[in-house]
């Protein structure tokens, strides 16, 4: 079998909002502007920003777009502190009794009652690679990584997202990036199958 | 064997200062007082902080005693960004060539050549842990924790510090503590040799 090498990607602080958010946080029928292109295709970062506003902070983050059907924060354990978030590790979607926060756009607020989490890391596998490589939507992996630096680690509990509008990455924050000293471009790590 | 379980302990940000730095700092003859002991025999947390200035901005930290032959800053690689400051990772007193920064205190100003770290992520071993365990001073281990949350992992390349004056403990830093979500009091680990 071939060496299973993968992109590692640092995902920073950023939200994602519904379009009824977006008209009320920028104005009536807003569009998004595509400021970079991601990995995952069709998504993308905005270069439009709100402010999070938590009991003890705020601070400002990049909306990725396209917009969502739910309003969706997503931080750092770092993050969370300061602004007094205790937000669970969980994976993107999975926001039933997660904390909420307010959003302040030029245009108005939206007062979200639930949606700030702390990304779970996970990979997304193109179907080709999950062909290729016999892991299955849900699979659990290990990603061993940073072996290059002063930081070798092995993170366990890395789901896939296996299907075809995935391209191979694996997303973690950047706790987890500077827990792995990835400080190059592009660092790539090893899938490893449990 | 019995199994190698053993505590982890998050160090945030802090320094280590000489006799003259503390004078300079807080007056001639000034002692540090004891606010908190730390695991490793002699070592203390004091109340005193000084305010260490980088390129771009400047925090504040707590000093630990005793006083050292070195000025020392310890930083994680988040709280390094936004004082521009770009400290390489390396065991605590390797100090050659990393970068300096500016420390302030109530009394006078201390301009460090150098001494900026991240701090390498170590094991501190006591000799009875030691000859139990098998492990040498200088040993590299690997250590597997967060098996109880969602972010289990393994970090490798952990130097290990056995000697008479070590009590057994994982030092790593908040960065580190957040990628595998050791979140509550006392965390657990577990030694793996290599």
């Amino acid at each position: 079998m071939s060496e299973m090498k993968v992109l590692i990607e640092g995902s920073g602080r950023h939200c994602h909002v519904t379009r009824e958010t977006l008209d009320i946080l920028f104005g009536k029928g807003f569009e998004l502007d595509q400021k970079k292109a991601l990995s995952q295709p069709g998504q993308f970062a905005s270069s439009c920003k709100v402010t999070v506003v938590g009991p003890k902070g705020e601070t400002k983050m990049s909306i990725l777009g396209p917009c969502r059907p739910h309003d969706q924060v997503e931080l750092s354990l770092t993050d969370a502190r300061p602004l007094g978030i205790d937000a669970p590790i969980r994976q993107s979607g999975d926001l039933k009794g997660t904390p909420g926060c307010k959003l302040v756009g030029p245009c108005g607020e939206v007062e979200m009652k639930e949606g700030v989490i702390i990304a779970l890391r996970h990979i997304h596998v193109s179907d080709e690679d999950g062909e290729k490589w016999g892991i299955k939507d849900g699979d659990i992996v290990m990603i061993k990584c940073g072996d290059d630096g002063p930081r070798p680690l092995v993170f366990d509990n890395v789901v896939a997202r296996v299907g075809p509008t995935h391209a191979t990455a694996v997303h973690i924050d950047y706790d987890e990036l500077n827990a792995a000293a990835l400080l190059g471009k592009d660092p790539m790590g090893e899938v490893i199958k449990k």
